[in-house]
């Protein structure tokens, strides 16, 4: 991929939202590019600012008026309403990217921008189940899939450019539709994360009358309920913008639990062991398709 | 805790199944004891022997007939049936462990053996969701917090020297009635899996039109899908024979399920809000609790 026309030597980015992935996009952007930093959170301002993650910093939305790329990586609700407020803000011929995991609502949003706006989804496929900034590292999307999708502002030159930023943090860009996205990641991100949750509320009911339960908990135990520690705000809005596709996977996900209960009630042997099998498989599907990344 | 009175120096110990369990065992109590390990896979007990893991094998149930102690490292099922054979094959005195996962069937099992053989019911809580000899480690129980269940068969002498025994292999030895087991761990043992299956089957008929699904599943899949890795023979077995617990958390797992399609559907946002951070707080206290194990 050749380096953009547009100059990145001078170029200003202006991120939103200093939290876990913004300020993990900012650190890993912060050895070449001139970066402004907003967020509410005054100390979050403070850290990046002393620890020189940002180049300037503030709470006002109004400063990504001279930058020439806007990366919203605030909670999904939060990049909705700011897209419609920077059309207004925004210079002319600047780039808008965000961070927010559904990406049929932000693609919407982008299309209803002003025409002079270049836009373009994104979502990183990384995190922790940690949030803000002090867990912050540049090397969080290193080798991770970095999903664009593109919009109506979308143009070859801000396809690029995206393209270029995605490869600068070390992340491999892939391109693909919003709707299609949001129905994998509801099954591969949400419903995870919703099972772990869901795990996590089962086992503390017992905790209340058994507490030893949690120290008979061991790795199994660990991982499975790993994303139930996901930030609740961030994970609320994920699912409530993409709720169609999320309610079809947790549909599905109790059709399966059904099939298990019926086999194990009904003590067949075979069709048990052929259920879990394929629940197997499936596991083995997946880690042959991350070597192959 | 004392050396029991019972010379190990001189004991031999027999291993039944030289599989991850039996296998990790052997090696931890390699230093000081003889080991003989049964095994119906001729393979498994060559390797066992090539590489010192065991100082006899074979594949006979009958060659348990001069050890002190006998442990069975079998799938579940395998457990209970060789508890039966083995009243008419151990000496006087003899000593009989499991390292089963559910132990209400195995208590029951041993109850019914002969006066004059001792035994008492154990479960590491420790594993992977790989299986066999060759993934088989020492280290495996270090730390492990191991419990036993009393039988009516376990003198205060087979207590001393189970609770000796697993301290020789780094566990930690935790007493508990088997009843109470059961329910605790089909919540954080057999219901993690379970949930686990149910969603790489779910990604999996998803995979069936978009195989691409694969390649965007990232850490927090990795970690809720692991143990849906787990051998299906070993885990049919613990879900058959503790199937009355194990039902029991299916359904609360789908009544939480059921709440939080609800909340989704109805876009409750407090509401939602409310669930998720409860299951998140449930989290951390599993975290704690981990920390003053």
């Amino acid at each position: 991929m050749d380096e953009p026309d547009f100059s990145l030597k001078d170029a200003h980015i202006c991120i939103v939202g200093l939290g876990l992935m913004g300020g993990s996009l900012a650190i890993a952007l912060r050895r070449a590019l001139w970066i402004t930093g907003i967020d509410l959170d005054p100390d979050s301002c403070e850290h990046a600012l002393q620890s020189e993650i940002a180049d300037a910093v503030g709470s006002d939305l109004s400063l990504a008026a001279r930058a020439d790329v806007v990366i919203l990586a605030t909670p999904m609700q939060t990049i909705i309403n700011q897209i419609g407020e920077l059309g207004a803000i925004m210079k002319p011929d600047a780039l808008l990217m965000d961070l927010g995991s559904v990406k049929t609502p932000v693609v919407q949003a982008m299309n209803a921008l002003p025409s002079h706006i270049r836009a373009i989804a994104g979502h990183p496929m990384c995190g922790r189940e940690v949030s803000g900034l002090r867990y912050a590292t540049g090397d969080l999307f290193q080798g991770a899939r970095f999903i664009l999708c593109p919009t109506e502002r979308t143009t070859p030159e801000a396809r690029s450019l995206a393209i270029w930023l995605v490869q600068q943090i070390g992340a491999v860009p892939t391109e693909m539709l919003a709707e299609r996205h949001d129905q994998a990641v509801a099954a591969i991100s949400a419903l995870p994360y919703l099972l772990s949750a869901a795990l996590t509320q089962v086992a503390g009911e017992h905790a209340e009358t058994d507490a030893f339960i949690w120290k008979l908990a061991a790795s199994g135990f660990r991982d499975t309920s790993r994303l139930a520690g996901s930030d609740p705000v961030m994970m609320r809005d994920i699912l409530l913008t993409n709720a169609d596709a999320v309610l079809q996977e947790v549909e599905q996900a109790k059709i399966q639990l059904d099939e298990l209960a019926a086999l194990i009630r009904s003590e067949n042997v075979q069709g048990l062991l052929h259920w879990l099998s394929r629940a197997q498989v499936h596991r083995h599907h997946w880690e042959e398709s991350q070597k192959k990344k």
